[in-house]
């Protein structure tokens, strides 16, 4: 991607076009629930509250069907109101090919081995919005892109430290040295594997609902083992946290208009059209209206982290670029996370303002490295989508977790059943520690995956 | 400031003019040191390995000149490479007068009581390059910027919450509670002027060495008490820490080509006729060279933290417009520093191509509590230009206050002779815990300001 397709794609010179109308060549993309859930009804506890008849169906795998790791899930739909549940999930075992490099004068890269040459495990959620479609499509995606990526750099992957050229070929002496002092680790391949496989997902969504005449955009948070490292990459509102006995660790911050006020306010400074004089990109502590006129009130503009005041003029009128507050802010009035990927044909209702220039498809990575944690029997990850988060705090989830845990022991099925109570909680059920009337709505879905005995014997052939 | 503002600035359409010659119109900046230090010589203790003939004189204030808090300054001359040192430093009294609001029908803001309402203490450190004079008037302008930044805001710092209207009047009955949910705090309304008060010394700079024909640039590092807090506000390479019995915290970090080279990079990709395809803005270990053509080679991207492979290119070769390494890192092979007072005119030797454009006039603030701190009597805030830290880290500096304050409790200027001691450490002399031969030959400037019993009493009349 370089300036110049940013600015072809988003800034045509003249007057902005109409949005082009969908013209389906392909079939619409087929709703679907994850692969693992099926044969699995609502979920089937003894205790289940989900069969209450004003209740919910909590959905969980089949027993016997079991996920990598032995993790739970489990999901909820948004209090059946529209048909689809928007959120998708998606796990599995991630395996890399050896690519080597061809002897032949051209040096092209060649898939000399097409057997399994690095596992790893892979776990996935999706929040979609504006239709399930690019939920599904990243669910059915991002995997394949991130195998292709990983396959990519595999070579560099497997040295102690990544070698400056990929062939392994040393041009310098001294690149090992300069590679040593940038502290370059095969870790950071890993990262770039991911970052690049959001963005080649993202374009994946972009052409295949095009294709299909389809619209819509989802979140994505992703956890990939690989020899004996945890990333978690996210881009979007989901988040995942680690629980053990004695500490809660986040391991993904959220992507919301609020968080990244600043670079969305800085873009729309650079390029004052992208917002085609509807909207103003300053912060107010609300929405200005006449009566302000001339009245110095509080406001931010993109390069302040501080509050300052401003005398308002006509302009500082207009409806704002970010607007609301914690779960209500909405980019350009339309959209609550400003990362993830899809939303290539979302505009503004009733304009051509695209929300697209303004949107990140690019994830940010945290790592666990397993072999220092030694995790222990209790220690787990939960993902969840922001349905969670939004009624529970983590504090609360590792509450939950660590006294159901202490008090299933020997269930084998226990990891299964804690992802069910999770989403139970959210609902008023059980135990809930959620406060009255705070339920949620949303859709929910979870995965809990457990670290003992993990992410030992990682073994590349 | 606009974004036409900055296009027209620094992206003039058709070829690049020459730089202007510059005009002097008035006389040049005069160098000076800090008025603290008038009548001091060279430091002057009993035991001062200064005085050996090989030695550089370390100044600090004559005795009986007692600085805010009873802090403590001292500073060395780059090994006398240059007849100036380009460092700065200021300290005093910050005396914000209140500003109310006229019930004249135009409401204009009119300073209606001109004695002082508000009052804290400022200490400020500039490191400057390419000459004394950016350095200079910063030393001389930045605290007069600040005092009307506060002075325009003071109104609403006096509340318990900011009001949404300045002049308090409620246009909204609910503003209280907008500003609420917002979180805005009154800190917030220092760490705006803080913001503001930095971008507008350095368009005084720009004019100034415009005005004088005069060049360079400088680093900022200022610390302001206020109303029971202590603000941090640095842009650049000098660094400020809390040193505590049994906690040493940094107060600042730096801003570096290295530590903010994403933004740089974005900002290259926006725009890249800036590097006036001279520069390539992708990141490799190191500089490429024709043998590296058509090899997959690691690099990173503006939106990469990770790293990946890529085929090089002939456009791969060019100069990178971040190169080297730690001290050594260079934006555009000219400057080691991202953020700054100044430069307004520096351009890449032999070219054309600006510097300014990629730098940052904002500092990050940091808050420090002092109410919640509870400060004992060891407690510092060590300022440091980047001389220091070069050659000691945090832990070491932390472990020569606490051993000096605790040998030294009964001396009233401890907190001088131990700035003193401390510039003797990065010179090798004393107990220095440096490597032999890890000397500094850099400028460096230190405060150390004591915490306890102070911040409290602060009263506004």
């Amino acid at each position: 991607m370089s300036a110049d397709w940013f600015r072809r794609r988003f800034l045509p010179r003249g007057p902005l076009p109409a949005p082009r109308p969908p013209r389906p060549r392909t079939s619409p993309v087929p709703y679907r629930r994850p692969r693992f859930l099926r044969g699995s009804g609502s979920s089937s506890g003894t205790n289940d509250a989900s069969r209450r008849p004003d209740a919910r169906p909590v959905r969980s795998p089949v027993r016997g069907r079991s996920l990598p790791w032995n993790a739970g899930y489990a999901e909820i739909i948004n209090a059946e109101k529209s048909e689809f549940n928007e959120d998708q999930a998606a796990c599995g075992k991630l395996c890399i090919r050896r690519c080597e490099f061809g002897v032949e004068e051209d040096q092209e890269w060649q898939t000399l081995c097409s057997e399994e040459f690095l596992t790893g495990h892979y776990w996935a959620l999706f929040d979609g919005h504006g239709g399930p479609a690019a939920a599904i499509l990243a669910a059915n995606t991002l995997h394949s892109c991130l195998r292709r990526q990983l396959e990519a750099v595999v070579e560099g992957m497997v040295a102690t430290q990544p070698p400056m050229h990929l062939s392994g070929c040393c041009v310098c002496p001294s690149d090992p040295q300069f590679v040593e002092e940038k502290g370059i680790r095969t870790e950071d391949l890993v990262i770039g594997a991911l970052e690049s496989a959001f963005q080649e997902c993202d374009e994946v969504i972009g052409r295949e609902l095009e294709a299909s005449g389809q619209v819509g955009g989802c979140t994505a948070l992703v956890a990939v083992s690989l020899k004996g490292k945890l990333y978690v990459a996210n881009a979007g509102d989901s988040r995942a946290i680690l629980v053990r006995r004695d500490e809660v660790r986040p391991l993904s911050s959220e992507f919301t208009p609020e968080t990244e006020r600043q670079r969305i306010q800085q873009l729309a400074f650079i390029y004052p059209e992208l917002l085609a004089g509807e909207f103003t990109r300053l912060e107010f502590p609300r929405r200005l209206k006449g009566d302000d006129l001339g009245q110095k009130v509080l406001f931010r503009d993109h390069h302040m982290s501080g509050w300052s005041y401003k005398c308002v003029e006509k302009s500082d009128l207009k409806y704002p670029l970010i607007h609301g507050q914690g779960r209500q802010a909405r980019l350009l009035g339309t959209l609550a996370v400003s990362r993830g990927l899809g939303d290539h044909q979302l505009r503004v209702l009733d304009t051509n303002i695209q929300l697209k220039p303004f949107l990140l498809s690019v994830p940010q990575v945290t790592v666990l490295n397993m072999d220092q944690l030694e995790p222990q029997e209790e220690d787990v990850v939960v993902m969840a989508t922001d349905g969670l988060w939004d009624v529970l705090s983590n504090e609360q989830v590792a509450w939950l977790v660590r006294s159901f845990l202490l008090g299933n022991r020997e269930d084998p099925h226990r990891f299964s059943e804690l992802a069910k109570m999770l989403i139970r909680s959210t609902q008023g059920m059980d135990d809930s520690p959620i406060q009255e009337g705070q339920v949620s709505y949303d859709d929910v879905s979870v995965f809990v995956i457990p670290l003992h005995h993990q992410g030992q014997g990682h073994s590349s052939r």
